[in-house]
């Protein structure tokens, strides 16, 4: 089965869900307007972290299923199951915002943020164990590879649930794990130069991610 | 005529349909976060539910174009139809979610639900119908093809307008219902492995969905 | 220069603003549930009505771009510009429900409801002849087909504007004649069987609208 | 690497930002209809300005990447950035009507508004600088190509960063000045009569935006 359909759909849940993260934004309504804008600060961070984290899971979507020849059903229902924690996401940023913003519960808010993503990330990993369990690998990859890809995988949901829970005694730790994390999932990318974008020319040597 | 547009707009509504139906989930801003998150599970259980109802409906909405080899003006009209109540359902998404906050209404709320995807199922039973008699489909589907995936068709509005129907007085009965269904689409393409994604794999054996 | 990019940023937004119409339908949120949705009837009719008129439009554009061997700068700009209008249609529909709704002012929403779709209409007969005049038409199209089609599209803003302004008088009279407009251009697709998909099998006789 | 899955997801990003902008302009809830849609002037103007220039940024967009024979994991980061200074412009669009409105702070809203292109303008330069310096350019374009390329998509954050300034002390200076770039962007596509759409028919003159 070709990958088309299931990548097209998938894109379009990543492009609405990081655009509809504005909309948690509202514009202060009265007051001068200088001091409300600033006060908004916190959805500004929510905002930017939560946009770079939905553009590097899109960035390692996008890489992973150059790895994949085809896939199966039950492929596209963990892949499902990864869309609904992405799609959630722009709850638990505008929570998050205000919880910055009230200056209290930032604990509870961090801790809801990094639970979201870790589940994300667990369906991530299953999707790419389901596919090599399964033989929807393109061919040329080696046990190497594969263990490595794994691997990289695997940092996401341990580092995001680490941040949950540190975060919910240090709420600010959690926000400076999930921009590293960041920052190590969109890395690669400038690394290696470019992700492969075909199966063809897939690079073997492009480490995946969240 | 190609199908190739009609299944994209028919993609991106389902990709927005999805997306949205996180907005209906309300930032809490006054109280303590964390009973005030919980008290929302409301929405969670609505919002997946609402996800998985969409999600199998695309995957179903997929496999059924894979065996249409072309479309007409009428089959784009009754797929239009279906569309607007995948659409609307946000709505009832959000009532629902509403009503079982306030303890009050489940039954009506219910009701709308089913009563919305009764209508869908309505609609993607006539746009099968319509494909089957004006000699739309790809070649090699056999009479006993068509009927057995006929039946696969029939059963999600039977059993949307009966648990809207039974839902009216145990409201809990309906989204057991709704939960099942899921599962009952959701299944066949676990079990067969992989849908077909084009007319030339078409795979004969897979069950259809709501 | 291909047609393909300004098909799809146009299908998008046509998705886009079709899904967004449910956005502006409020849950109730006090008094009893069932009569508070019954109150909703406006939205509903509103809601119905515009997700028509879109998918009607969508449809034609469609129809329209099959006779495009290619596009300029110009026809983008103008192709802009009905999108402008397109995407603003949520707005006069939530003034529509809210105006039927509180039952007054019904005059006025039916006014710029039916001024917006005008504005949109025109701008379509404007890409339209701009793409006669500059020689951007597939071959093989008569100089009576294209009359024909001028013909069939210069309709939609004279009955959306004719509309606009009795509706200003007797404001259910627009309702009628939008829906009605609905009919006219949806229903050549069923009477034609099917609209014409590609270049190739461009089907001369299908008229062409709003 | 082809650059077709980021063309993709950047073009539904454009197309989000572009139809959300009318979840801003909320319905008047009370009083008589007629004044209270006058009194949204604010609202339709920022509309419109915003529609024109996310529009131009789209077909400029575009137009860049005829140019771009590949993309790498750089050029992607660049992308994702500007992206997110157009998926926030719903924001500052609404922050300008409120202020507009209210008839105070418009300098303020004016500033937001330019400094969120400039932002954007920034990342769109580079884009451009990384993709030539690092030879992600199709072949046959000339030295002196580039460079006059370069100067016009210099214009943009430029102008928007002046206007920004200015607008501090003359907010209607920097309105102007916004739409004034609009043309600026949009006129080539007038005068060239076509942006090229694919690598083969680049056109070499073709001057490129914001």
């Amino acid at each position: 089965v070709k990958t088309d359909r299931t990548e097209f759909f998938s894109d379009a849940v990543f492009a609405i869900a990081i655009t509809l993260l504005i909309l948690e934004i509202r514009v202060p309504d009265h007051g001068p307007l200088a001091p409300a804008l600033l006060r908004l600060w916190p959805s500004y961070v929510a905002y930017a972290i939560s946009f770079l984290v939905v553009g590097a899971i899109w960035l390692n979507h996008h890489l992973m299923f150059t790895k994949f020849a085809k896939v199966d059903g039950s492929l596209m229902i963990f892949n499902l199951m990864m869309l609904m924690a992405v799609a959630f996401l722009p709850f638990p940023t505008a929570v998050l915002a205000e919880a910055l913003h009230r200056g209290e519960d930032q604990n509870i808010a961090a801790a809801l943020y990094g639970g979201t993503l870790t589940v994300g990330g667990i369906f991530v990993n299953l999707t790419w164990h389901h596919a090599v369990r399964s033989g929807l690998l393109v061919g040329g990859l080696t046990d190497d590879d594969i263990r490595r890809i794994s691997r990289h995988y695997l940092v996401g949901p341990i580092v995001y649930a680490l941040a949950a829970l540190l975060g919910f005694f240090i709420p600010v730790f959690a926000l400076i794990a999930y921009a590293f994390l960041n920052l190590f999932y969109l890395w690669p990318l400038r690394r290696h130069g470019a992700p492969p974008a075909s199966e063809s020319d897939a690079e073997r040597d492009a480490p995946e991610g969240p």
